[in-house]
Order: structure tokens, then C-alpha cells, then sequence
């Protein structure tokens, strides 16, 4: 009673939910989709995968479910070329990062939208690509389901069952709520670190490389920032107007800061580093011991 | 011939240098100074000092080495209540981070500024106080000094065997030079942590807790926000002409990046993203492994 499922995108999330999903027995046949045939070949050596074609209508045409796990800008040409071969119960679900895009282009291009899923797994690491893909990925990790009031139940409970056998903790919300926090806690930092490490390498540097005096906290404060800068581009045009307003939000306190710093107000800038090593704390507190 | 140390500030800083010179032999007694008690006779239990003082002057007077590891706004104080109980033959250093500033507190309030060696490890972590101090925080780091043209070439070589024995790598720079490399790689990911942890938590959320929603991601970029508040208000003051140039080379590359969000100009996005990622990454290769 195990599933068929087309896994279109064998990626480091594609790849790490196809190893849980195997793993725990819920899938009988996977059946890998993308452009790289190199990639391909890779993750089906890896055991990833059992099969593989660039024939995207062909894969979900045998398929129970559908996983989309690929650069949210390629949704529109990924459903469009799936539409047609799709069969009436076959689910369908993405792991993108922004939900109300998904949700859009699903009923835009897709015959059944009823029996899409939109989910958001959030894990994952700053490494790309299947050979970093591996089945405890997202063991103990939220992933947000963002269903709407016509998806279908099936499906949407096929999905949680294989989220939950990947080790999940499950949450359901409305797609732009998400996209709301997501944008905050999550895009603003990928976009501050990418921005941070072009901002420093713009400057002028005619004696000394400004990166050899950096340390263990530009370490981590730009982890991110290694990234694949096109899964970051779509995400961030997915979701342009939610991380606009928190952009404007992040800009408004640095100026605030830059204000306090030319008044030499200590004061203000005590109050504000304060504030945020205590609720940063605070969080370490609460979630810390999950990540 | 080992010295007697007078250690002005017992936290992480100071406590590390203090553990790693006693345990390469290079000093036989070392006075811890601070203002809180219970800081300092927490330091002698763990036998990172062997005696201690609220005294400043008192502990100066017999030191043949003065290390001050304190926030940076109370270098004046410091200086000025030590001035009048410091020998000529006396060597005093700083770890600060930022350099132009101590020197031009040493000029003001020092008697022997030539016998006073601006030192700054570039080593650290989140953590604060004397509990979280190690032995071997500064090993494989580098150590910039900033020595002037009048600094005393013996005091130089002392404070220089010092960061030698506790495993640093030494270089010798210009303080304002100094100052302007880590205004962007240290000071501004500090203020732009701080800030995006602030400007987050300032916004409007009814229904959730969006630092639910945060992963891996945001615990690593918002790492430096766990840092002490005092230390880096010091440090932004301290250094402020350099790091509002880096604040304001920073907003700007933000800007271009809104601008790009606006116009829906992927091309922008996926050249600041790569060209950032492929910085970062060379980073790494050069640098990462002794971090």
C-alpha cells in the first residue's frame, strides 16, 4: 500500500524527505525529476531515488503523490507541464518557502488545486544539492501546512502523515500569515547577511582583504549567506511585499541606531541591544534545544 | 622572572589571557581588579587570578604588566584612577576593539603613553564573565597591535610575547585602519543582529510568536545578539565614524536591494546573492578552518 511518489527536484529538501519517507517505509518508488541528469544519476547511486526521467508529465502521470521541491519561480512552468498528465486523485504538494505564491500559481495552473497541499518544511542548512540531503533533516522541526478551506481531506492528511513520519511537528495556517513571520524570521536574515557580505566587499580595500580581521561571529552571522542564491531570489520575489514591510521595519531600527550613535546616546543603544539579547534569550529558552 | 599582572576587568576577555599566561609560564601572580566581589572571588576559586582588589592604583603599583579587558567607555576612569600609582618601568595594554579611541585615552590620561601597547585579540564568543573564560580562546586567532612611533619597542616586545604564548597570530597595523576593517566585519553584523532581533520583535503579532517560526538559520545570524549590550554600546560609540560609513554602505546595498524587490528584477537579486555567497565561500576556504 506504499506510495508511487514523482519527486520533482532532488535537492537537499527533495532528497532529505525522500530518504525519511523510504526510510519509514511510507513510499514503495520514487521516481526522481530535473534537468541535470548528472544530479540524477548521482541520487539515484545514493539510493535517493529509484528512477529517474526529465519527462515531467510522464513521471506524475504513474504517480500517488507529487513533491515539488524546486526554486518557487519554476512553479509556473513545473504545474503548467504537469497539469495535463496529472490523474484526478493524485496529491500534490510543495515545500516552498512562501506559501500565498504557491497557493496562487496552484490554482492558476493546476486542473485540481482542491487536491494541492501547500507546505513549508523549516529546515534546512546552508548546503545545497542531494549529496547533502539526509533523512533526519527535519526530525523535530516545524512544517507548516497552509491548506484552504476546499482542499480536499485526503490529501491533505496524506501529506501530514508523511511530514509527521519525517519527524515534524505539524502547524496549520493561513498561507499570507506565514509569509508575514517567514519574512521576518527567516528572508530579512538571508537578505541582511547576503547584503552585509556584498556591502563589505564593495568597499575600498587597498591594503589589507577586511575579511582576514573577521572571526567566529561573522562566521555564523553569514552562514547564510552561502546559501543557493537562486532558491533566495525566488523566495524573495515570492514574497516581495511581506519582506518589503520588514525591510522597512529593519531599516527604520538601524537608522534609529545610526541617529543614536551620532548624538552619543549610550543609553539608546543600550536599550535596544538589551531588548534584543533578551528576547533572542528568551527564544534560545523556548525552541534553542530543538534547533 | 615571570611578571606580576594587574588584571583590570576579570570576564571573558581578560580571564582567557589571564588562564593562558599562567599557564605558559609567563606570569607568576596576577591581582585580579573589578567592582563586583562575588565576580572576583569567583575568578580566584576557579584560579584564574590570585588575589584581588577594588583598588585600582593599589594593584597598579605593584604590577609589572597592567592588561585592561573592560568596556570601552571606561577607559578615562580607568586610566585616570591608575595615573598617579603607575612606575615608569610599568607596561600597560588593552584588549579593546576598537584601537584609535584607547590611543587617544592612553595620550589623555596616561603619564607614559609610549610605555601603553594597544592590543586587540580577535577572538570571542557570545558568552560574558569569567565562568565562560578558556585558556585557549586566543589560539590560531589573530592579535592586531597598533603600536604609534613613540610606543616603547620593550613594552611592545612584552606584550607581544603575551599573545604569542596564548597561541594568537600577531599583526601590526594603524589604529584608524584597524578600526575601519572591523567597523564591517565585527561592529556592524553586531549592531545588525541586535537590530533585526529588535525591529522583529517591535512589529505587530496578534495571533503567534513569529520566533516560533525561526530555525537554524536565525539562531546563527542572531548569535552575536546573545553578546553583552554594555561591551558593544562601548564599542559602537567608541568607533562610531567608522561604523556609520559601514551602516551607511550597508542601507544602501539594502536599498539596491528593495529597489530590485520592487522592479522584480531577478537579474539584481541573483547578482548580489552570488557574488556575496562567492565571497563568503572564499572566505572560508582561506580562513575558516582556524575558527
Amino acid at each position: 500500500m506504499a506510495d508511487t511518489l514523482a519527486l520533482i527536484g532532488v535537492g537537499l529538501i527533495g532528497g532529505s524527505l525522500a530518504r525519511a519517507l523510504r526510510h519509514h517505509g511510507l513510499v514503495e518508488r520514487i521516481i526522481g525529476v530535473g534537468r541535470q541528469a548528472e544530479n540524477l544519476v548521482h541520487a539515484k547511486e545514493l539510493g535517493v531515488i529509484d528512477t529517474w526521467t526529465h519527462d515531467i508529465a510522464a513521471a506524475v502521470h504513474d504517480a500517488d503523490v507529487v513533491c515539488v521541491a524546486v526554486p518557487m519561480k519554476s512553479y509556473p512552468a513545473i504545474f503548467t507541464t504537469m497539469a495535463p498528465a496529472l490523474q484526478e486523485h493524485t496529491i500534490v504538494f510543495d515545500v516552498g518557502s512562501t506559501k500565498a505564491y504557491a497557493v496562487d500559481m496552484a490554482h492558476q495552473c493546476l486542473p485540481y488545486p482542491e487536491r494541492f497541499v501547500p507546505a513549508h518544511p523549516i529546515a534546512g542548512t546552508e548546503a545545497s544539492g542531494v549529496e547533502a540531503s539526509f533523512s533526519s533533516l527535519f526530525e523535530n522541526h516545524l512544517c507548516v501546512l497552509t491548506p484552504e478551506e476546499h482542499t480536499h481531506a485526503d490529501a491533505l492528511n496524506k501529506v501530514e502523515k508523511y511530514w509527521l513520519a519525517a519527524g515534524s511537528h505539524l502547524m496549520r495556517m493561513d498561507a499570507r500569515q506565514h509569509d508575514a513571520f517567514l519574512a521576518g524570521v527567516s528572508h530579512l536574515p538571508h537578505v541582511a547577511a547576503f547584503a552585509l557580505v556584498y556591502a563589505i566587499h564593495q568597499g575600498e580595500h587597498e591594503t589589507h582583504d577586511p575579511f582576514a580581521f573577521a572571526a567566529g561571529g561573522f562566521r555564523d552571522f553569514t552562514r547564510i549567506a552561502s546559501s543557493s542564491p537562486e532558491m533566495w531570489r525566488d523566495i524573495a520575489l515570492c514574497n516581495r511585499k511581506a519582506l518589503l514591510d520588514k525591510m522597512e521595519d529593519f531599516q527604520m531600527t538601524l537608522s534609529d541606531i545610526a541617529t543614536a550613535l551620532k548624538n552619543d546616546d549610550g543609553d539608546r543603544l543600550l536599550q535596544v541591544f538589551t531588548e534584543a539579547k533578551n528576547v533572542r534569550e528568551n527564544w534560545i529558552h523556548k525552541h534553542g534545544g530543538s534547533l
